[in-house]
């Protein structure tokens, strides 16, 4: 406050400094960050990596170079699960990543990022925007020193890899399959057996046998990882990430000592990182998926109506569940369910009745 | 240029300045830009007036007062359709509005906005940052000296309000229909008349017969109109204008004239009001429907199959006719198609088919 002040008074004597011709006007000079992002991602990783390198380039051309933000790859500073630790202990100023991610300490964040059958893009950018959700997020992280911002979205992911066919939900009784978050509460509710395995090891699992199964993001990362070269069959849709959010959280001291206007800019930066990211998914998705089926043979499968609906009835216990299991779940998915009966008829009256008539 | 290295020099200066304690460093004092925006709506028309004034003001914060905007509503300064004029003149610096209603001069603008039975909000979005389309935009506005950017999308609207039931394609026979652009060439195609009619007189031609039938925008903005006491049947999905992009408009001459950060700054915004818009949208739509069924009384009517059908055949006989009628507009077509082969086999095994899972 005092500084911005301090800058209005220079602005009235640069006015009137202007008066006199050949001298320039004296201000105080610009204050200019330093930062630092961490982030959950290997170092540019496509689309969510590279999200947040131009997260950073945004906001340093439009500050003029006043904010200048190095962005360090998962692992390269901290670990990737250690982002949201290190801002809110302002380590660093900010982080990338997704906000399940934090679930172990707030199980409410599953909310923010993917719930199983749950919103798609659109329908959580509404709630977020547009029905108090981020206000929600707001408060959640408040109690950590830290404040998020919607910073990506996938848009619907696969359903993912399997070495078997999913023809009735029986098929999942010992299935193990690599699904983390709400969806492998889902599977395991279905009797299949959830395992975590980190990122550079689901291959060689995969193609060992000892995993049969495995979800990851959609055909632009799966075709890079190469999965078609260890599994047969291709699933869709992704039920249990149907719109998951990226985040971009900030720490609240550096946020507080921020001017209002380069607050702005942070903020607008990040809701263009959001809608970029979807876009992108979008444009290259189909390239991958097309390369996957007609180059590498992979065989696309619908999950069966009956497998999808056994699913739904278990992720609405499973997302119950954690409702029932703290308060501030319990608020969260409140809000969460009052808005989906709000957007949902509107959604099915508007794009989902629009994509039905396209295909008539 | 010559600004921008002057500018680096006199930070050189201020570094060396900084060394003498108490001293401010003296800089050259920011130039300050006083910009109009001219528009196509009401003043602060809901969302979509408002998304206008949003888009200053958010700009007006991220460059800490540097650019003010005054923003004014269609007729205030120049008429609502002369709004692309007065920005290709220069008269003003920035509009907002819409591609299609620079049609008469630009028949290609309208796949910039909306096209019959194309793409809904996601996919336009991906088309425009991640496939190409926005450089067409740029390189058919640069013509006439202006700077488009996509900043805002209404998403699906509604089919309309009727005074008569839809069951078959001949009833659009000899019906008059408020529709303007490519659907208007539809419903002409189909038999019907298709007639313009200036916002604040459709409800009084709706009501005393003028016309059996009007689009508008979705249950938001129909619901304040008060079509509900003129007409009985609401119609869906808005099969003529399924994703309708709104477009801000800079003066080429204007834009040059900026700092690289404060191009930054404007671009960023519009993305910001792209998204913001769409969620907006999307967050009061519902609300309204349920006011218009629930105490209007207002009977909803999908579109039959056969119907939808009919107009979707038409609606590609009405875009492939564009697309021979000009240059420019077979360039765009050419992207449109190459773009929509690309991208609805993967919206069909991810959004839509997810949609349909929800439903199972």
């Amino acid at each position: 406050m005092e500084r911005r002040s301090f800058l209005k008074k220079a602005g009235v004597a640069a006015a009137a400094g202007a008066v006199t011709f050949g001298k320039a006007p004296a201000v105080l000079a610009a204050k200019k960050y330093k930062w630092k992002m961490v982030t959950t991602w290997p170092p540019h990783f496509p689309v969510l990596g590279e999200g947040a390198d131009y997260l950073a380039q945004w906001i340093e051309e439009m500050s003029d170079g006043r904010i200048k933000i190095h962005v360090y790859g998962g692992g390269e500073l901290v670990p990737p699960l250690g982002v949201f630790d290190a801002v809110s202990q302002g380590t660093v100023e900010m982080g990338h990543g997704a906000a399940y991610y934090w679930a172990g300490k707030m199980p409410a964040s599953q909310f923010f990022a993917a719930v199983p059958f749950g919103f798609n893009a659109q329908q959580m950018n509404a709630w977020l925007y547009g029905g108090g959700g981020w206000d929600l997020w707001k408060e959640l992280y408040a109690d950590f020193g830290v404040v998020p911002f919607p910073a990506g979205n996938t848009g619907v992911q696969m359903g993912g890899w399997f070495n078997k066919e999913i023809k009735s939900l029986d098929d999942y009784k010992g299935l193990k399959m690599r699904i983390p978050g709400l969806g492998g509460k889902v599977v395991a509710k279905a009797g299949g057996n959830a395992v975590l395995v980190a990122g550079g090891e689901i291959y060689t699992n995969l193609d060992r046998g000892v995993i049969d199964a495995t979800e990851w993001v959609g055909p632009y990362h799966d075709l890079k990882m190469g999965f078609y070269k260890a599994a047969k069959y291709y699933y869709y849709p992704g039920w249990h990430e149907p719109g998951t959010v990226l985040e971009c959280i900030v720490s609240k001291k550096a946020w507080d000592s921020l001017p209002k206007d380069l607050q702005a800019v942070i903020e607008t930066a990040c809701w263009r990182s959001n809608l970029w990211m979807l876009s992108e998914f979008d444009a290259k998705n189909n390239d991958s998926l097309r390369e996957l089926v007609d180059k590498h043979g992979v065989q696309l499968r619908k999950f069966p109506d009956d497998v999808l609906r056994g699913l739904h009835k278990l992720a609405n216990e499973v997302v119950a569940d954690l409702a029932a299991s703290d308060p501030a779940s319990k608020k969260v998915y409140a809000s969460y369910q009052a808005f989906r009966e709000k957007i949902d008829p509107w959604t099915d009256i508007s794009e989902r009745t629009y994509m039905e008539a396209l295909r008539l």
